[in-house]
């Protein structure tokens, strides 16, 4: 079974970076199905229209795959429309609706523009409300970031240092705690994941010197996960926590802010980290960029996340539905 | 022209690798000079008493030059004991009268501990304040780190996250962005230093979508240094600003609070970054670590950090000669 990629935005770099992941999946045999306009890619790859997700996996080699969608308009890479509005959000809502039928095995995101979907009358942020919609768990989506060199959860997300402040609370640690400790053992095959949990303040507040939250806070929330048997620990001193030596005694950092979670991520692996929603009953990633309209079309875009992106869902695929069999037994 | 290497509290890590870095800097040709008791170094290298850092330079080859200074009672690696607090004092006060006086290059530190020298009665928060007070330039310290890959200035240091939110304001960005740039051209030769600005909020706060500190303080602030002449840009979004591309396009980013400056530099070079002191009218470097008593007197301790910090402030001391020559003329 291949994952779907979506369409995104058809005047980001989505179209090329789907180019491109062919040519290079090809080789590697580990295909994809498309679900977007063939004419944004013909003249540049084979494509081939497929009714069922099934077919995809005899093309593959010959050509792309494709669940076809018509745009409203003809596109001009870097010319965002939001006219064509309406079919990126049902490339999104397509292949959510096969991965929850068991059609396609994950589903992976090329990035969309929050703009111009605002503009076309799309009520949600980002992907990551609108799939946890879909899939009926609002309120339960959490987003992983992940390289070949670190796994990070941020507890607070798109909200000011301010809110994150406010938002932050035991019950909110716990509660994302869980949610990584369970896809960590279904989606990533680690039977007792090893959580880091970073403090909040310089050295995690130096025993209260510089702040109370890791006392108040973030300490109590482990003590509850480790009462629900979840190997977590720390409140670990944020600067010292993201070291190679570090690293190597946990399976993901739970992070209390943003940047604390993507500055050492990004600064270790730029072009290859992943994002994944974790809390949905389907598989998801994305690439860790943008629609980057400044250089689409241009052939600059680099395809290194979406291919990671790519790889991973098929890993968390094959561990959660291997998960889900041990379990039946 | 030497530095000047202080004792730090002799129960830590601080005597064994004064030893290592003698052996290491006789290869280099790089001496120091230390101010502390001869008795802890004793049977482990030869040591020399002098009575002027003038005499340093021919002995250092055969044997460590040594200021003498008497501790109270015999040492026990691991095991500190606040009646020596007294010439661990001394030999900071010493070093950095030498280093006024031009008698010694800058001022090195070894590690001292907080708690030790609170019984003691030192009424400082740490070395870089009781510095700045020996300097008589209280309020002007700045903290810089730096390693191979990246200089970090942090506006808020040793404060909570929500204090660091209160302290916060453009006349302290700008007032520590102008020692930072001043530094840059004096102690490190860059003719035209170049800052980079952090945000404080997650993409910088997106037009002010999460947060509002970059359009009223940072961006203000910015504003006021390029006034002056000075190259700063920004605010830029703190999670891709310390990437191997993004860190080309500056000499040093300067950081709203203590974790955005230090997680990318820990992450990056954890075992040689550097502490520097900027805003004195000496040159003061230091390891960037503490008397770690848990592994004193066993051989485990790692030099590079302390190595790195010779060589700094030897560096750091010659541009500010050659700076302060150029523009006596």
């Amino acid at each position: 079974m291949f994952p779907a990629l979506t369409m995104g935005d058809p005047a980001g770099i989505g179209p090329e970076l789907t180019v491109e992941a062919w040519h290079r999946q090809r080789e590697s045999g580990e295909g994809f199905i498309w679900i977007g306009d063939p004419a944004l890619l013909d003249g540049y790859i084979p494509t081939r229209a497929v009714a069922n997700p099934q077919e995809a996996e005899a093309i593959f080699v010959e050509a792309l795959p494709v669940l076809p969608l018509a745009l409203a308009r003809p596109v001009t890479p870097g010319q965002p429309d939001f006219v064509n509005g309406a079919a990126v959000i049902e490339s999104i809502a397509l292949a959510t609706k096969l991965a929850l039928a068991g059609a396609v095995s994950a589903v992976v995101t090329n990035p969309i523009s929050k703009q111009v979907l605002k503009q076309a009358g799309f009520g949600f942020p980002g992907h990551t409300e609108f799939l946890a919609d879909l899939c009926g768990v609002t309120g339960q989506e959490v987003m992983l970031l992940a390289s070949p060199r670190l796994r990070v959860v941020p507890v607070t997300v798109h909200v000011s240092i301010r809110r994150a402040l406010e938002m932050l609370t035991a019950e909110r640690i716990v509660q994302v705690g869980q949610i990584l400790a369970r896809a960590l053992r279904s989606d990533f095959g680690i039977e007792k994941p090893r959580l880091a949990v970073a403090g909040l303040n310089p050295h995690a507040g130096e025993g209260g010197l510089m702040g109370d939250e890791e006392q108040d806070t973030i300490f109590p929330a482990i003590e509850m996960l480790r009462a629900e048997g979840i190997d977590a620990f720390g409140p670990l001193p944020p600067d010292t926590m993201f070291t190679e030596k570090a690293r190597e005694s946990y399976d993901a950092a739970l992070c209390m802010y943003h940047d604390q979670a993507l500055i050492p991520l990004k600064t270790l692996d730029m072009a290859s980290g992943v994002n994944a929603t974790l809390g949905l009953p389907i598989v998801r990633t994305s690439p860790d960029h943008g629609t980057a309209f400044d250089i689409a079309g241009q052939g600059k875009a680099d395809v290194s996340s979406l291919l990671a992106a790519l790889r991973m869902a098929q890993e968390m695929g094959a561990h959660r539905r291997a998960f889900g069999e041990k379990q039946a037994k």
